[in-house]
């Protein structure tokens, strides 16, 4: 294959970048996440004319979604997809590599659809620090003066544009300049993924509604909601492109679990123990929204188990309206049930064997020591 | 490719189907609907242990997805899809067929997303006589006394099941067994058909929030919403199965959009002059419901020119709850604009212009003989 340039041209041919721009980016610094965002970028403008033609309504879709994708986000699922390729044998300076990329990136539209379908479930006002797609298209047809109900109207729109990114994902994947036996392989991966995302969502939402308490069932969508969706498959999907073996599969996948349910509980942790100046959200909001984190999980049952009083504390302050007193309180309570120290001995646990199953692996050693600085990162964060 | 046969087996190799199952299923009839649903069947069955895996919530919503998908429909998308490979050569009692019908069934998946997503725009309560998707969850969701809000909680299990169909549309073409390089020439014209139609709803309900009355408006959105989705691009996309020329896609388009504009036009006809004993829906529900059909915007451009009156009746009456003999008066002021006679007249031009652009194509006699049956079972129906 060629590795010519196409940047922002419009036209309808594969998206290639050429290979000076892409020397090896370094998943995790400014450069990968540039590279990323150009093959977005390179899709958004080759889209330009079909989105043109479909008019003006469609092009203002069209725009808020690319908006959207750009903003920003640290690209963690391109990331592993590209790790795991390289880490199989993969030449970040050969003539594939630039579809490699691009087929990479395309995992930040199917996040994008996830992350606005999500925000219409939660009832999300901002993200990011910006309005949310549904808010953001409630308030152009208030502003508007439209006819009918300006917040349905929104999540109306913020349904079909997170449509959009779902079914743009598949096409920039097909678009990526990957040879179809490539793609043949990569499609049952990425079917694994969606699914697992999607029934991720399913088991939260049903279990916030259904009042499941368990540690089992906190645990099951940090596993499909989490893991599978932002580590496990991406590193498949770098290892199904790269045709690597069922072994090194196999260790992508033992260490994509662990790490990626690792990385969902230091979240849990932090959303209730983290510095807000550090991490940016407000402290103590996921107890406010009363989510069923493993912390939470495991607090109620040791508390059942040795101290009905917390127990029931945390049952009726958890979800509900708390000021800054009460979260404090709250952190000291699930702090004494050693609830806190639990959830830390699992990340421990869980980073150790995920470590070991790459150490293991016949990954290359540069992917080794990269994806070991990325469960560190994932693992032992405090934003 | 073997011709072999897997029905319902649970395993994951690709859906075949033996030859003798599919000779030849002729579009329209009760046994190329029985095949289309077979497919169906065999995708829904062969994902069964990934599905179980994620638990019984997932098993509830996939159970649900595949309750709907089968529970009914013409399969016209799938049938317009066969009958282009047909046309371009394709052999229905060769070694490929069963992969091909396995990936015009996956249409039925897109067209299941783009339902249960639009009832949930359109807030519709029931759909071919059950409740909608939505509708269910909200029901199972108070049934058991969960917490929160009953209807949001529909709402938002149903954008998740319709994204499932979506991605497993793709999921189905890429284990229908085609080759990868006939998926290669399937993909860019599976990408034009998604985002055309998803183009096609938001015009749709732009156009119904911001109150463009234009005959353009109402006839840009059958393009896209109908048109090219049920019957262009169904038609290109099993030409690009077999490999057709050029010319032969041209002629398929040209037929699909003019045959599919006039497949609407019809329905925008019956939607006001139906008979409800035959169409199954209550007479004047476009009228009620205020659909900016071709046929209203006709009527308004007429009446603004001569009969200020009517206009004025049809804005103030039209998207309001008519009792029946208001219905009657409308149907009478749509007829004596002659808004009704060139909707009729629309109609006719264009299914003129669809058959003799096949006429003169280079499809096979059979193809012919079967798209003009199409044609006019599309366009001159009263149900």
């Amino acid at each position: 294959m060629e590795a010519t340039l196409s940047a922002g041209t419009g036209t309808q041919t594969p998206h290639r970048t050429s290979a000076a721009e892409l020397i090896a980016p370094i998943p995790g610094t400014p450069a990968f996440v540039a590279a990323v965002e150009g093959a977005l970028t390179r899709f958004f403008a080759d889209r330009r004319g079909t989105v043109e033609e479909l008019g003006p309504v469609f092009v203002e879709a069209a725009d808020a979604l690319e908006l959207f994708v750009l903003r920003g986000g640290k690209r963690t699922r391109p990331a592993f997809a590209w790790t795991g390729w390289l880490g199989a044998g993969g030449d970040a300076a050969g003539p594939d590599a630039a579809a490699v990329l691009t087929a990479c990136a395309a995992l930040e539209l199917v996040q994008a659809c996830a992350l606005i379908h999500d925000d219409i479930i939660d009832s999300s006002r901002t993200r990011r620090r910006f309005p949310t797609v549904h808010v953001d298209f409630e308030t152009r047809h208030r502003d508007r003066g439209w006819a009918g109900d300006s917040a349905h109207f929104g999540a109306s729109v913020a349904i079909l544009v997170g449509d959009l990114a779902l079914a743009w994902a598949d096409d920039m994947v097909h678009a990526s300049g990957l040879e179809p036996t490539a793609i043949a392989r990569f499609a049952p991966v990425w079917a694994g993924m969606r699914t697992e995302v999607l029934g991720g969502q399913l088991l939260d939402i049903n279990g916030e509604a259904g009042g499941d308490e368990s540690v089992e069932a906190a645990l099951r969508i940090n596993r499909y909601k989490t893991a599978a969706y932002t580590v496990e498959r991406p590193l498949h999907l770098g290892a199904a492109i790269a045709d690597a073996d069922a072994d090194l599969v196999a260790a992508y996948r033992t260490f994509g679990t662990d790490i990626g349910i690792a990385f969902q509980l230091r979240d849990d942790l932090l959303g209730v123990f983290g510095d807000p100046a550090i991490t940016g959200k407000p402290s103590g909001d996921d107890l406010r929204e009363g989510k069923h984190t493993v912390l939470l999980a495991e607090a109620l049952r040791r508390a059942d188990a040795s101290d009905p009083a917390a127990a029931k504390l945390l049952r009726t302050s958890v979800g509900t309206d708390l000021d800054a007193d009460e979260v404090a309180h709250l952190r000291t309570v699930l702090t004494d049930l050693g609830a806190a120290d639990e959830v830390e001995r699992r990340i421990t646990e869980l980073t150790d064997a995920g470590l070991a199953a790459i150490e293991t692996s016949t990954a290359t050693p540069a992917a080794k020591q990269q994806l070991r600085a990325m469960a560190l990162a994932a693992t032992k964060r405090t934003a």
